[in-house]
């Protein structure tokens, strides 16, 4: 390394990416590993990227970062992930007109300067954090003079964020989840480029930034129930998916695409509004809570009966399942809909007002069928106190 | 307070609430208080509620809590919060058959036990927390006679978790979000209770507990400009909603209900499923990404010109916009779909599918036209750096 106060920089852009097959769980929270594939378009950089310029120079004192014109702390787990991780594998450099020699041992004490610009703006929603660390380990390898390819580096990227490792590749990308407990072979593939199929125009309506009707800062939580909704999710339905949707870019068959790229909650709204539609006038209101859960508000219990209907035969249980932990609740409403068992479920007809709705098992965990309540209510009757009354300890 | 070994205790159940109009961001972070109104349905309690039973004895040594069976830490803000408040408003309390008399001092030192359960799957996505806070509250309010109205301590349940609020009446319910640098203004009341709408009936769909597709932990984001979306929203579009919606319960209008709870980007998907409808095929896909943007995928550029119309007839700028920052991107797609200014948009005929379209001016906040495209470039022109190559700082 010569002594001169030179700086060595490379300068790199790096698209964002929109899943059509998301990613739902993980099997390791520090690695970031999933627990099923996932598959990405990635879109025109021209339009959403970002742009990073990474420099070493033995001038630098230490590592500094600075993000859309503003220095920030660079000691997140994530960049130090990605940053021990490119370091690992830097190979020797020289730039003999410059007189820059760089030897594997000396990366390791070099100090980076990372600047970095998003071209579009960084409103939630855009994927900014997939094309930021895509682009923070792509320019920091080639800095480095790191020989991997794209798939290797991938997985240095998932490990700044997940879906960073599928803005390694232009096109349509598959994040595929790996076996290994290190996480090797969690990386990022090309499926196509971006010509396989230029037909495709991507509109993204920016509605608004973020949403806080939900309450994720909550202590009030318990996560048990849901990792094994996850984990049936990613085991029976995910891996089905995967594969269509590989065949649908293959083939550029667009309805496969199009059905297979609509989450299920907006299967559920595609079904309310057929019903509404048919009927003339709103007959169900949806909204969403917090996550994808589906919320839809009957103007009446016909109504209820003939959604529930419609939404049974869209989303029967699976042939193992207890109807009765299926749909939870007021189950008059179930018994209104003419269903009394599982074999009641596998008969009904499809909609009128869609004959050729598929029917997608297990894509639902379960229904619950409620209505407008009361406000809280003391229980004086000591029978229903959780707390013991001599020991002062839960029952 | 007698020196034996007594316990008293309280128990309540207190239900869970679905936003119709949901809450967007919050003007003060520790105290939770929110940017705008909100107005939720309370769920029937027989079907989704927290039961809580709470107590205090002499004999016991420290606060503590056990929830869904588990004892957890108390020592989160948010339950610090809740047990200030309420101990801040505890009066004296006397029963004089078991010779228990406490005052409005000794509730400072008396320790509390709380034991907490939900009658439902704790499933992402339902609200268990606005259930169990506000039942954290309710009951040691009735535990610690505190006098004070349930709008009262709908202010104390606010801090515990910000839709809690809205549990502590049942109904239909309001969040205002009052103007008080101390929040004590913000709080909930009842619009009308649950007898006033009997008729609907809710179906909550468990779709997946939570989808891990967003990069809410990564460290490269910026949220400035995501705040200035959510003050305009505030500003702008909510108020007129909750006018609307409040307006819709008291008549009981379902069609109106309908439309105001079905979120902006539900409506998007309400445009996009009757254009494919009306096609006969598939001609758009669509997907959120993070957060709830719509992302539409087109299958070709006339599908994309023809969509573009539909969405910005049904979502127009306001007046005062620059069509240049309404449609970002590929700006060819505006020009195919005739659109060289505002005033081609204000001509927009609605679409045919749905000529009874509502035009919902500033609910959209711009659109982005884009598509596939390619991976990770180095940039090698050094005019395109981002760092000054003598300093090695940003340029």
């Amino acid at each position: 390394m010569a002594a001169e106060k030179w700086v060595l920089s490379v300068t790199a852009q790096t698209p964002t990416n929109i899943a059509v097959i998301k990613y739902w769980g993980k099997r390791d929270e520090e690695l970031i590993l999933p627990i099923n594939d996932s598959i990405s378009v990635t879109l025109d950089p021209g339009h959403l990227c970002t742009t990073t310029s990474v420099a070493v120079s033995p001038a630098f004192t230490h590592d500094r970062i600075w993000l859309n014109g503003k220095e920030v702390s660079l000691s997140g787990g994530r960049f130090q992930n990605v940053l021990r991780e490119i370091r690992s594998r830097a190979t020797d450099y020289e730039d003999e007109k410059r007189g820059i020699k760089i030897t594997k041992k000396d990366w390791e004490k070099l100090c980076v300067h990372i600047v970095s610009y998003n071209n579009f703006p960084t409103a939630a929603g855009l994927a900014s954090s997939a094309a930021g660390l895509a682009c923070l380990v792509f320019s920091l390898a080639k800095l480095m003079n790191v020989k991997e390819d794209h798939s290797q580096l991938s997985a240095i990227a998932r490990q700044g964020s997940g879906s960073a490792c599928r803005s390694l590749y232009g096109g349509f990308v598959k994040w595929i989840m790996g076996k290994e407990d290190n996480g090797s072979d969690s990386i990022a593939v090309q499926l196509a480029d971006e010509k396989h199929w230029d037909d495709l125009v991507i509109i993204i309506a920016v509605v608004s930034s973020k949403q806080k009707e939900t309450s994720s800062t909550s202590g009030m939580r318990d996560t048990v129930e849901t990792s094994e909704l996850i984990k049936h999710r990613a085991k029976e339905v995910v891996p089905k998916r995967i594969k269509e949707m590989e065949a649908a870019i293959a083939k550029c068959d667009f309805p496969s695409f199009a059905r297979l790229a609509c989450a299920d909650s907006n299967q559920i709204i595609s079904c309310v509004e057929k019903l509404n539609r048919h009927e003339g006038t709103p007959q169900v209101a949806y909204t969403f809570d917090a996550g994808p859960n589906a919320v839809l508000i009957s103007k009446d219990r016909k109504t209820a009966a003939l959604l529930l209907q419609r939404l049974l035969f869209q989303f029967p249980p699976q042939s193992d399942a207890d109807l009765n932990s299926y749909v939870i609740g007021d189950k008059t409403i179930l018994k209104d809909a003419g269903i009394e068992d599982l074999k009641d479920i596998e008969a009904l007809a499809p909609p009128p007002e869609n004959a050729s709705t598929q029917r997608c098992k297990g894509d639902v965990s379960y229904f619950i069928c409620t209505k407008p309540g009361r406000g809280p209510v003391v229980l004086a009757d000591e029978s229903q106190s959780l707390i013991n009354p001599e020991t002062g300890l839960p029952k």
